[in-house]
Protein backbone atom coordinates (compact mmCIF):
# COMPACT_ATOMS: atom_id res chain seq x y z
CA UNK A 1 0.00 0.00 0.00
CA UNK A 2 1.49 3.34 -1.06
CA UNK A 3 1.41 5.75 1.60
CA UNK A 4 1.39 9.72 0.71
CA UNK A 5 4.05 11.77 2.44
CA UNK A 6 3.21 14.06 4.41
CA UNK A 7 4.34 17.33 3.01
CA UNK A 8 6.20 19.38 5.50
CA UNK A 9 7.45 22.46 5.21
CA UNK A 10 9.58 23.00 8.33
CA UNK A 11 11.92 21.02 10.44
CA UNK A 12 13.50 21.19 13.99
CA UNK A 13 16.40 19.36 15.06
CA UNK A 14 15.74 18.86 19.51
CA UNK A 15 17.72 17.23 21.52
CA UNK A 16 16.04 15.85 25.01
CA UNK A 17 17.56 17.70 27.56
CA UNK A 18 17.64 15.19 30.70
CA UNK A 19 15.70 16.95 33.16
CA UNK A 20 12.51 15.96 30.70
CA UNK A 21 13.19 12.38 31.35
CA UNK A 22 10.95 10.71 33.82
CA UNK A 23 11.77 7.92 36.27
CA UNK A 24 11.31 4.94 33.44
CA UNK A 25 14.13 6.59 31.38
CA UNK A 26 11.74 8.03 28.62
CA UNK A 27 10.47 11.67 28.04
CA UNK A 28 7.43 12.20 30.58
CA UNK A 29 4.22 12.46 27.82
CA UNK A 30 3.36 16.19 28.52
CA UNK A 31 6.95 17.21 27.30
CA UNK A 32 6.00 16.08 24.02
CA UNK A 33 3.98 19.17 24.06
CA UNK A 34 6.65 21.18 24.67
CA UNK A 35 8.49 20.03 21.62
CA UNK A 36 5.54 20.96 19.82
CA UNK A 37 4.76 24.20 20.61
CA UNK A 38 8.66 25.06 20.23
CA UNK A 39 8.23 23.52 16.76
CA UNK A 40 5.35 25.79 15.92
CA UNK A 41 6.93 29.14 17.14
CA UNK A 42 10.09 28.58 15.71
CA UNK A 43 8.65 28.08 12.30
CA UNK A 44 6.22 31.45 12.87
CA UNK A 45 9.29 33.13 13.26
CA UNK A 46 10.63 31.90 10.59
CA UNK A 47 7.65 32.53 8.90
CA UNK A 48 8.39 36.52 10.16
CA UNK A 49 5.51 36.92 13.24
CA UNK A 50 7.44 35.40 15.96
CA UNK A 51 4.98 34.39 19.34
CA UNK A 52 6.93 37.90 20.49
CA UNK A 53 5.42 40.01 17.86
CA UNK A 54 1.82 38.54 18.05
CA UNK A 55 1.76 38.92 21.97
CA UNK A 56 3.01 42.55 21.39
CA UNK A 57 0.06 42.86 18.61
CA UNK A 58 -2.32 41.48 21.10
CA UNK A 59 -2.84 38.44 18.89
CA UNK A 60 -2.63 34.73 21.06
CA UNK A 61 -2.19 31.78 19.21
CA UNK A 62 -4.68 29.23 21.20
CA UNK A 63 -4.72 25.32 21.14
CA UNK A 64 -8.29 24.23 20.50
CA UNK A 65 -7.51 20.32 20.03
CA UNK A 66 -4.50 17.86 20.43
CA UNK A 67 -4.61 14.33 18.73
CA UNK A 68 -1.63 13.02 20.21
CA UNK A 69 -0.41 9.40 18.91
CA UNK A 70 3.14 8.17 21.23
CA UNK A 71 4.45 5.58 18.99
CA UNK A 72 8.19 4.85 20.56
CA UNK A 73 9.55 6.55 23.44
CA UNK A 74 12.81 8.78 23.46
CA UNK A 75 15.31 8.46 25.68
CA UNK A 76 17.98 10.29 27.60
CA UNK A 77 20.57 11.70 25.57
CA UNK A 78 18.76 10.73 22.34
CA UNK A 79 17.82 13.09 19.67
CA UNK A 80 14.87 13.82 17.55
CA UNK A 81 13.94 15.80 14.35
CA UNK A 82 10.17 17.66 14.78
CA UNK A 83 8.34 18.30 11.27
CA UNK A 84 5.46 20.15 10.63
CA UNK A 85 3.04 20.17 8.13
CA UNK A 86 0.35 23.26 8.30
CA UNK A 87 -3.31 23.76 6.50
CA UNK A 88 -6.22 26.25 7.10
CA UNK A 89 -9.56 25.79 7.24
CA UNK A 90 -11.50 28.85 8.58
CA UNK A 91 -10.52 30.13 11.24
CA UNK A 92 -8.63 26.95 12.45
CA UNK A 93 -5.35 26.24 11.46
CA UNK A 94 -3.78 22.47 11.39
CA UNK A 95 -0.55 21.75 12.37
CA UNK A 96 0.67 18.34 11.09
CA UNK A 97 3.64 17.47 13.79
CA UNK A 98 5.17 14.86 13.71
CA UNK A 99 8.35 13.60 15.33
CA UNK A 100 11.30 11.01 14.60
CA UNK A 101 14.32 10.01 16.04
CA UNK A 102 17.37 11.34 14.72
CA UNK A 103 18.01 7.84 12.70
CA UNK A 104 14.44 7.83 11.75
CA UNK A 105 12.29 5.97 14.24
CA UNK A 106 8.79 7.25 14.19
CA UNK A 107 8.37 8.70 17.94
CA UNK A 108 4.90 10.55 17.79
CA UNK A 109 2.19 11.84 15.20
CA UNK A 110 0.29 14.96 16.46
CA UNK A 111 -2.36 17.00 14.94
CA UNK A 112 -2.58 20.54 16.96
CA UNK A 113 -5.63 22.65 15.89
CA UNK A 114 -5.22 26.52 16.98
CA UNK A 115 -6.99 29.31 16.64
CA UNK A 116 -5.97 33.01 16.60
CA UNK A 117 -7.65 35.17 19.78
CA UNK A 118 -7.45 38.68 19.73
CA UNK A 119 -8.31 40.95 22.89
CA UNK A 120 -10.35 37.63 24.20
CA UNK A 121 -12.37 37.59 20.80
CA UNK A 122 -11.90 34.76 18.39
CA UNK A 123 -10.83 35.54 14.71
CA UNK A 124 -10.68 34.50 11.76
CA UNK A 125 -6.78 34.24 11.90
CA UNK A 126 -6.12 36.74 8.94
CA UNK A 127 -3.15 37.85 10.43
CA UNK A 128 -1.68 34.46 10.66
CA UNK A 129 -2.97 33.44 7.27
CA UNK A 130 -0.78 36.25 5.81
CA UNK A 131 2.57 35.32 7.51
CA UNK A 132 1.88 31.88 6.92
CA UNK A 133 0.67 32.40 2.83
CA UNK A 134 3.79 30.78 1.05
CA UNK A 135 3.14 27.75 3.22
CA UNK A 136 -0.58 27.57 2.83
CA UNK B 1 -31.11 16.35 23.07
CA UNK B 2 -30.45 14.28 26.39
CA UNK B 3 -26.51 13.92 27.06
CA UNK B 4 -25.58 10.74 28.99
CA UNK B 5 -23.41 11.94 31.80
CA UNK B 6 -20.18 10.01 31.79
CA UNK B 7 -20.09 8.35 34.80
CA UNK B 8 -16.74 9.16 36.57
CA UNK B 9 -15.18 7.00 39.34
CA UNK B 10 -12.86 9.59 40.57
CA UNK B 11 -12.31 13.08 41.07
CA UNK B 12 -9.40 15.61 42.62
CA UNK B 13 -9.69 18.56 42.75
CA UNK B 14 -6.09 20.71 41.93
CA UNK B 15 -5.65 24.23 42.27
CA UNK B 16 -3.48 25.93 39.87
CA UNK B 17 0.23 26.93 40.02
CA UNK B 18 1.10 30.19 39.13
CA UNK B 19 4.07 29.15 37.46
CA UNK B 20 2.06 27.02 35.42
CA UNK B 21 0.77 30.29 33.83
CA UNK B 22 2.16 31.52 30.79
CA UNK B 23 2.55 35.10 29.24
CA UNK B 24 -1.18 35.11 27.87
CA UNK B 25 -2.30 34.69 31.47
CA UNK B 26 -3.58 31.24 30.76
CA UNK B 27 -2.36 27.69 31.67
CA UNK B 28 0.46 26.61 29.32
CA UNK B 29 -1.38 23.77 27.23
CA UNK B 30 1.16 21.15 27.59
CA UNK B 31 0.23 21.46 31.55
CA UNK B 32 -2.69 19.70 31.22
CA UNK B 33 -0.83 16.87 30.48
CA UNK B 34 0.08 16.97 34.18
CA UNK B 35 -2.95 17.57 35.70
CA UNK B 36 -4.21 14.36 33.95
CA UNK B 37 -1.34 12.05 34.90
CA UNK B 38 -1.53 13.65 38.49
CA UNK B 39 -5.47 12.44 38.46
CA UNK B 40 -4.72 8.79 36.97
CA UNK B 41 -2.03 8.38 39.26
CA UNK B 42 -4.01 9.41 42.29
CA UNK B 43 -6.91 7.07 41.05
CA UNK B 44 -4.04 4.23 40.94
CA UNK B 45 -3.14 4.75 44.40
CA UNK B 46 -6.67 5.56 45.55
CA UNK B 47 -7.19 1.75 43.94
CA UNK B 48 -4.42 -0.01 45.97
CA UNK B 49 -1.87 0.17 42.86
CA UNK B 50 0.96 3.15 42.86
CA UNK B 51 2.70 4.29 40.62
CA UNK B 52 5.71 4.15 43.15
CA UNK B 53 4.89 0.57 43.71
CA UNK B 54 4.28 -0.42 40.02
CA UNK B 55 7.85 0.73 39.40
CA UNK B 56 9.11 -1.52 42.21
CA UNK B 57 6.97 -4.31 40.26
CA UNK B 58 8.81 -3.47 36.93
CA UNK B 59 5.06 -2.33 35.22
CA UNK B 60 5.50 1.11 33.57
CA UNK B 61 1.62 2.02 32.53
CA UNK B 62 3.01 4.04 29.13
CA UNK B 63 0.71 6.71 27.01
CA UNK B 64 -0.57 5.39 23.60
CA UNK B 65 -2.81 7.75 22.35
CA UNK B 66 -3.94 11.59 23.90
CA UNK B 67 -7.16 13.31 22.31
CA UNK B 68 -7.65 16.64 23.93
CA UNK B 69 -10.06 19.29 23.90
CA UNK B 70 -9.40 22.38 24.66
CA UNK B 71 -12.87 24.22 25.57
CA UNK B 72 -12.01 27.07 28.19
CA UNK B 73 -8.87 28.14 29.54
CA UNK B 74 -7.89 28.33 33.22
CA UNK B 75 -6.25 31.51 34.93
CA UNK B 76 -4.56 32.46 37.45
CA UNK B 77 -5.60 31.85 40.73
CA UNK B 78 -8.61 29.49 39.41
CA UNK B 79 -8.91 26.03 41.11
CA UNK B 80 -10.44 23.22 38.98
CA UNK B 81 -11.87 19.73 39.69
CA UNK B 82 -10.48 16.65 37.66
CA UNK B 83 -12.71 14.05 36.75
CA UNK B 84 -11.95 10.45 35.55
CA UNK B 85 -14.14 7.28 34.06
CA UNK B 86 -12.40 3.99 32.93
CA UNK B 87 -13.02 1.08 30.28
CA UNK B 88 -10.77 -1.34 29.06
CA UNK B 89 -10.32 -2.63 25.45
CA UNK B 90 -8.20 -5.63 25.60
CA UNK B 91 -4.45 -4.27 26.28
CA UNK B 92 -5.69 -0.46 26.73
CA UNK B 93 -7.19 1.08 29.49
CA UNK B 94 -8.77 4.33 28.20
CA UNK B 95 -9.48 6.93 30.80
CA UNK B 96 -12.11 9.55 29.84
CA UNK B 97 -11.03 12.61 31.36
CA UNK B 98 -12.70 15.97 32.34
CA UNK B 99 -11.66 19.08 34.09
CA UNK B 100 -13.91 21.63 34.84
CA UNK B 101 -13.25 24.58 36.92
CA UNK B 102 -14.75 24.85 40.58
CA UNK B 103 -17.79 26.91 39.24
CA UNK B 104 -18.92 24.08 36.93
CA UNK B 105 -17.61 25.56 33.47
CA UNK B 106 -16.17 22.84 31.21
CA UNK B 107 -12.32 23.24 30.81
CA UNK B 108 -11.28 20.18 28.53
CA UNK B 109 -11.73 16.79 27.70
CA UNK B 110 -9.65 14.36 26.94
CA UNK B 111 -9.70 10.17 26.10
CA UNK B 112 -6.20 8.81 27.15
CA UNK B 113 -5.13 5.50 25.98
CA UNK B 114 -2.46 3.49 28.06
CA UNK B 115 -0.62 0.36 28.07
CA UNK B 116 1.21 -1.35 30.71
CA UNK B 117 4.90 -2.50 29.50
CA UNK B 118 6.60 -5.34 31.71
CA UNK B 119 10.55 -5.44 30.87
CA UNK B 120 9.97 -3.36 27.69
CA UNK B 121 7.42 -5.20 26.83
CA UNK B 122 3.36 -4.62 26.42
CA UNK B 123 1.65 -6.89 28.70
CA UNK B 124 -2.03 -8.15 28.74
CA UNK B 125 -2.26 -5.36 31.54
CA UNK B 126 -3.94 -7.87 34.37
CA UNK B 127 -1.92 -6.99 36.83
CA UNK B 128 -3.69 -3.30 36.26
CA UNK B 129 -7.25 -4.71 35.54
CA UNK B 130 -6.89 -6.43 39.11
CA UNK B 131 -5.66 -3.43 40.73
CA UNK B 132 -8.74 -1.69 38.64
CA UNK B 133 -11.44 -4.76 38.90
CA UNK B 134 -13.92 -2.81 40.84
CA UNK B 135 -13.70 0.31 38.76
CA UNK B 136 -13.96 -1.82 35.26
CA UNK C 1 24.75 23.32 71.63
CA UNK C 2 20.97 24.53 71.76
CA UNK C 3 19.57 25.73 68.19
CA UNK C 4 17.59 28.29 67.92
CA UNK C 5 14.62 27.10 66.05
CA UNK C 6 13.00 28.85 63.12
CA UNK C 7 9.83 30.82 63.79
CA UNK C 8 7.79 29.87 60.59
CA UNK C 9 5.15 31.77 60.10
CA UNK C 10 3.08 29.42 57.15
CA UNK C 11 3.49 25.52 56.33
CA UNK C 12 1.83 23.94 53.42
CA UNK C 13 1.39 20.06 53.15
CA UNK C 14 2.81 19.32 49.50
CA UNK C 15 2.69 16.39 47.94
CA UNK C 16 5.34 15.18 45.40
CA UNK C 17 3.86 14.39 41.92
CA UNK C 18 5.56 12.04 39.91
CA UNK C 19 6.68 14.14 36.74
CA UNK C 20 8.57 15.86 39.21
CA UNK C 21 11.17 12.82 39.80
CA UNK C 22 14.08 11.85 37.78
CA UNK C 23 15.74 9.07 36.07
CA UNK C 24 17.31 8.30 39.68
CA UNK C 25 13.78 8.33 41.19
CA UNK C 26 14.72 11.83 42.97
CA UNK C 27 12.63 15.20 42.87
CA UNK C 28 14.73 17.22 40.13
CA UNK C 29 16.76 20.15 42.19
CA UNK C 30 14.62 22.90 39.71
CA UNK C 31 11.08 21.26 41.03
CA UNK C 32 12.45 22.58 44.66
CA UNK C 33 12.42 26.31 43.28
CA UNK C 34 8.62 25.89 42.03
CA UNK C 35 7.61 24.12 45.78
CA UNK C 36 9.29 26.94 47.31
CA UNK C 37 7.30 30.18 44.76
CA UNK C 38 4.16 27.26 45.18
CA UNK C 39 4.74 28.09 49.38
CA UNK C 40 5.52 32.14 49.42
CA UNK C 41 2.60 32.73 46.47
CA UNK C 42 -0.21 30.66 49.16
CA UNK C 43 1.48 32.58 52.10
CA UNK C 44 0.67 36.25 50.21
CA UNK C 45 -2.74 34.63 49.59
CA UNK C 46 -3.36 33.96 52.81
CA UNK C 47 -2.03 37.49 53.94
CA UNK C 48 -4.27 38.50 51.41
CA UNK C 49 -2.78 39.98 48.55
CA UNK C 50 -2.77 37.05 45.98
CA UNK C 51 -0.52 36.99 43.29
CA UNK C 52 -2.85 37.67 40.89
CA UNK C 53 -4.06 40.50 42.77
CA UNK C 54 -0.43 42.21 42.59
CA UNK C 55 -0.50 41.49 38.78
CA UNK C 56 -3.49 43.23 38.43
CA UNK C 57 -2.29 45.99 40.66
CA UNK C 58 1.20 46.10 38.52
CA UNK C 59 2.95 44.69 41.02
CA UNK C 60 5.50 41.85 40.28
CA UNK C 61 7.29 40.51 43.38
CA UNK C 62 10.93 39.04 41.73
CA UNK C 63 13.16 36.97 43.08
CA UNK C 64 17.16 38.73 43.40
CA UNK C 65 18.64 36.19 44.80
CA UNK C 66 18.11 32.18 46.19
CA UNK C 67 20.54 29.99 48.34
CA UNK C 68 19.72 26.32 48.43
CA UNK C 69 21.25 24.03 50.98
CA UNK C 70 19.79 20.68 49.52
CA UNK C 71 20.00 18.01 52.70
CA UNK C 72 18.38 15.39 51.43
CA UNK C 73 16.11 14.03 48.69
CA UNK C 74 12.29 13.06 48.11
CA UNK C 75 11.53 10.39 46.55
CA UNK C 76 8.43 8.98 44.53
CA UNK C 77 5.05 8.53 46.39
CA UNK C 78 6.87 11.01 49.30
CA UNK C 79 4.62 14.32 50.92
CA UNK C 80 6.66 17.55 52.48
CA UNK C 81 6.12 20.02 54.45
CA UNK C 82 7.15 23.54 53.69
CA UNK C 83 8.07 26.39 55.86
CA UNK C 84 8.37 30.02 55.73
CA UNK C 85 9.56 32.77 57.69
CA UNK C 86 9.97 36.32 57.06
CA UNK C 87 11.48 39.36 57.29
CA UNK C 88 12.01 42.86 55.75
CA UNK C 89 15.32 44.50 55.16
CA UNK C 90 14.88 48.25 53.02
CA UNK C 91 13.63 47.03 49.75
CA UNK C 92 13.96 43.39 50.45
CA UNK C 93 11.69 40.52 51.24
CA UNK C 94 13.73 37.75 52.39
CA UNK C 95 12.34 34.27 53.11
CA UNK C 96 13.45 31.70 55.14
CA UNK C 97 11.94 28.23 53.80
CA UNK C 98 12.68 25.12 54.88
CA UNK C 99 10.62 21.83 53.48
CA UNK C 100 10.68 18.76 55.28
CA UNK C 101 9.73 15.16 54.66
CA UNK C 102 6.29 14.08 56.32
CA UNK C 103 8.02 12.31 58.47
CA UNK C 104 10.25 15.69 59.82
CA UNK C 105 13.40 14.47 58.16
CA UNK C 106 15.27 17.58 56.99
CA UNK C 107 15.59 18.43 52.84
CA UNK C 108 15.84 21.30 51.85
CA UNK C 109 17.27 25.47 53.75
CA UNK C 110 16.54 27.63 51.61
CA UNK C 111 17.06 31.82 51.72
CA UNK C 112 15.05 33.65 48.89
CA UNK C 113 14.96 37.17 48.79
CA UNK C 114 12.34 38.97 46.85
CA UNK C 115 11.76 42.81 45.51
CA UNK C 116 9.19 44.10 44.07
CA UNK C 117 8.89 46.27 40.76
CA UNK C 118 6.11 48.49 39.23
CA UNK C 119 6.11 49.00 35.91
CA UNK C 120 9.43 47.57 35.54
CA UNK C 121 10.93 49.81 38.21
CA UNK C 122 12.33 48.83 41.86
CA UNK C 123 10.05 49.94 44.84
CA UNK C 124 10.36 50.09 48.18
CA UNK C 125 7.73 47.18 48.80
CA UNK C 126 5.08 49.04 50.92
CA UNK C 127 2.23 47.17 49.38
CA UNK C 128 3.48 43.98 50.09
CA UNK C 129 4.64 45.48 53.88
CA UNK C 130 1.07 46.10 54.63
CA UNK C 131 0.01 43.12 53.11
CA UNK C 132 2.40 41.40 55.73
CA UNK C 133 2.52 43.74 58.26
CA UNK C 134 0.90 41.41 61.02
CA UNK C 135 3.82 39.20 60.15
CA UNK C 136 6.85 41.17 60.07
CA UNK D 1 38.93 48.59 40.97
CA UNK D 2 40.63 45.72 38.50
CA UNK D 3 38.15 42.13 38.49
CA UNK D 4 39.75 38.68 37.56
CA UNK D 5 37.65 37.52 34.76
CA UNK D 6 36.14 34.15 35.29
CA UNK D 7 38.53 31.16 33.14
CA UNK D 8 35.49 29.65 31.85
CA UNK D 9 35.52 26.66 30.43
CA UNK D 10 32.65 25.78 28.88
CA UNK D 11 30.22 28.18 27.30
CA UNK D 12 26.30 26.75 25.42
CA UNK D 13 24.07 28.95 23.76
CA UNK D 14 20.55 28.85 24.80
CA UNK D 15 17.47 30.54 23.16
CA UNK D 16 14.44 31.05 25.60
CA UNK D 17 11.16 28.84 24.98
CA UNK D 18 8.30 30.77 24.85
CA UNK D 19 6.97 27.67 27.62
CA UNK D 20 9.35 29.21 30.18
CA UNK D 21 7.93 32.86 30.26
CA UNK D 22 5.91 33.45 33.17
CA UNK D 23 2.60 35.83 33.51
CA UNK D 24 5.05 38.98 34.58
CA UNK D 25 7.00 38.02 30.69
CA UNK D 26 10.42 36.56 32.08
CA UNK D 27 11.47 33.59 32.32
CA UNK D 28 10.38 32.15 35.61
CA UNK D 29 12.97 31.56 38.28
CA UNK D 30 13.05 27.81 38.03
CA UNK D 31 13.73 27.50 34.68
CA UNK D 32 17.43 29.17 35.46
CA UNK D 33 17.96 25.92 37.64
CA UNK D 34 17.11 24.11 34.18
CA UNK D 35 19.39 25.91 32.24
CA UNK D 36 22.11 25.16 34.23
CA UNK D 37 21.35 21.81 34.69
CA UNK D 38 21.42 21.45 30.98
CA UNK D 39 24.93 23.19 30.86
CA UNK D 40 26.87 21.06 33.04
CA UNK D 41 25.09 17.59 31.56
CA UNK D 42 26.33 19.37 28.18
CA UNK D 43 29.48 19.91 29.30
CA UNK D 44 30.07 16.78 30.89
CA UNK D 45 29.13 15.13 27.64
CA UNK D 46 31.75 17.02 25.96
CA UNK D 47 34.13 15.71 28.39
CA UNK D 48 33.26 12.04 27.50
CA UNK D 49 31.11 11.31 30.00
CA UNK D 50 27.53 11.73 29.71
CA UNK D 51 24.76 11.70 32.23
CA UNK D 52 23.68 8.80 30.10
CA UNK D 53 26.77 7.12 30.95
CA UNK D 54 26.87 7.90 34.34
CA UNK D 55 23.60 6.51 35.10
CA UNK D 56 24.62 3.32 33.21
CA UNK D 57 27.80 3.02 35.06
CA UNK D 58 25.58 3.98 38.62
CA UNK D 59 27.20 7.30 39.07
CA UNK D 60 24.32 10.02 40.24
CA UNK D 61 25.68 13.82 40.26
CA UNK D 62 23.87 15.20 42.98
CA UNK D 63 23.06 18.74 43.78
CA UNK D 64 24.04 19.75 47.44
CA UNK D 65 24.18 23.72 47.54
CA UNK D 66 23.04 26.53 45.22
CA UNK D 67 23.97 29.96 45.44
CA UNK D 68 22.12 32.15 42.69
CA UNK D 69 21.84 35.86 42.19
CA UNK D 70 19.12 37.04 39.35
CA UNK D 71 20.73 40.22 38.05
CA UNK D 72 18.06 40.89 35.12
CA UNK D 73 15.52 39.07 33.35
CA UNK D 74 15.35 37.42 30.46
CA UNK D 75 12.20 38.05 28.28
CA UNK D 76 10.21 36.51 25.56
CA UNK D 77 11.99 35.63 22.51
CA UNK D 78 15.62 36.29 23.92
CA UNK D 79 18.92 34.13 23.76
CA UNK D 80 21.42 33.57 26.36
CA UNK D 81 25.25 32.37 26.65
CA UNK D 82 25.53 30.00 29.52
CA UNK D 83 28.97 29.78 31.09
CA UNK D 84 31.45 27.33 33.36
CA UNK D 85 33.93 27.23 35.47
CA UNK D 86 35.01 24.15 37.81
CA UNK D 87 36.81 23.72 40.56
CA UNK D 88 36.99 20.40 42.81
CA UNK D 89 37.46 20.56 46.67
CA UNK D 90 37.70 17.41 48.17
CA UNK D 91 34.47 15.08 47.34
CA UNK D 92 32.87 18.43 45.77
CA UNK D 93 32.59 19.76 42.83
CA UNK D 94 31.70 23.24 42.36
CA UNK D 95 30.47 24.88 39.40
CA UNK D 96 30.76 28.72 38.98
CA UNK D 97 28.00 29.57 35.93
CA UNK D 98 26.61 32.64 35.14
CA UNK D 99 24.36 33.53 32.45
CA UNK D 100 24.84 36.41 29.91
CA UNK D 101 22.00 37.89 27.64
CA UNK D 102 23.59 37.57 23.88
CA UNK D 103 24.31 41.06 23.92
CA UNK D 104 26.49 40.80 27.13
CA UNK D 105 24.08 41.79 29.60
CA UNK D 106 24.85 39.79 32.83
CA UNK D 107 21.42 37.71 33.33
CA UNK D 108 22.82 35.54 36.16
CA UNK D 109 25.28 34.26 38.83
CA UNK D 110 25.50 30.48 40.28
CA UNK D 111 27.72 28.88 42.26
CA UNK D 112 26.31 25.08 42.16
CA UNK D 113 27.90 22.66 44.25
CA UNK D 114 27.27 18.75 43.50
CA UNK D 115 28.57 15.49 44.56
CA UNK D 116 28.68 11.99 43.38
CA UNK D 117 26.34 8.99 44.90
CA UNK D 118 26.85 5.58 43.62
CA UNK D 119 24.54 3.37 44.93
CA UNK D 120 23.11 6.04 47.30
CA UNK D 121 26.63 6.51 49.02
CA UNK D 122 28.62 9.61 48.83
CA UNK D 123 31.44 9.29 46.53
CA UNK D 124 35.07 10.82 46.33
CA UNK D 125 33.73 11.53 43.24
CA UNK D 126 37.32 9.88 41.33
CA UNK D 127 35.09 9.13 37.72
CA UNK D 128 34.59 12.04 37.53
CA UNK D 129 37.68 14.02 38.66
CA UNK D 130 39.42 11.09 35.61
CA UNK D 131 36.40 12.57 32.84
CA UNK D 132 37.30 16.16 33.96
CA UNK D 133 41.28 15.82 34.67
CA UNK D 134 41.81 18.21 31.70
CA UNK D 135 40.13 21.19 33.28
CA UNK D 136 40.82 20.68 36.96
Amino acid sequence: MATKETDYIFELPIKVRDYEIDVEGIVNNANYLHYLELTRHEFCEQAGLSFARMHEMGLAPVVRHADIEYINSLRIGESMVSKLALCRKGARFIFQQDIYRADGLPILKATITCVCVEGGRLTRGDALAEAFKEYL
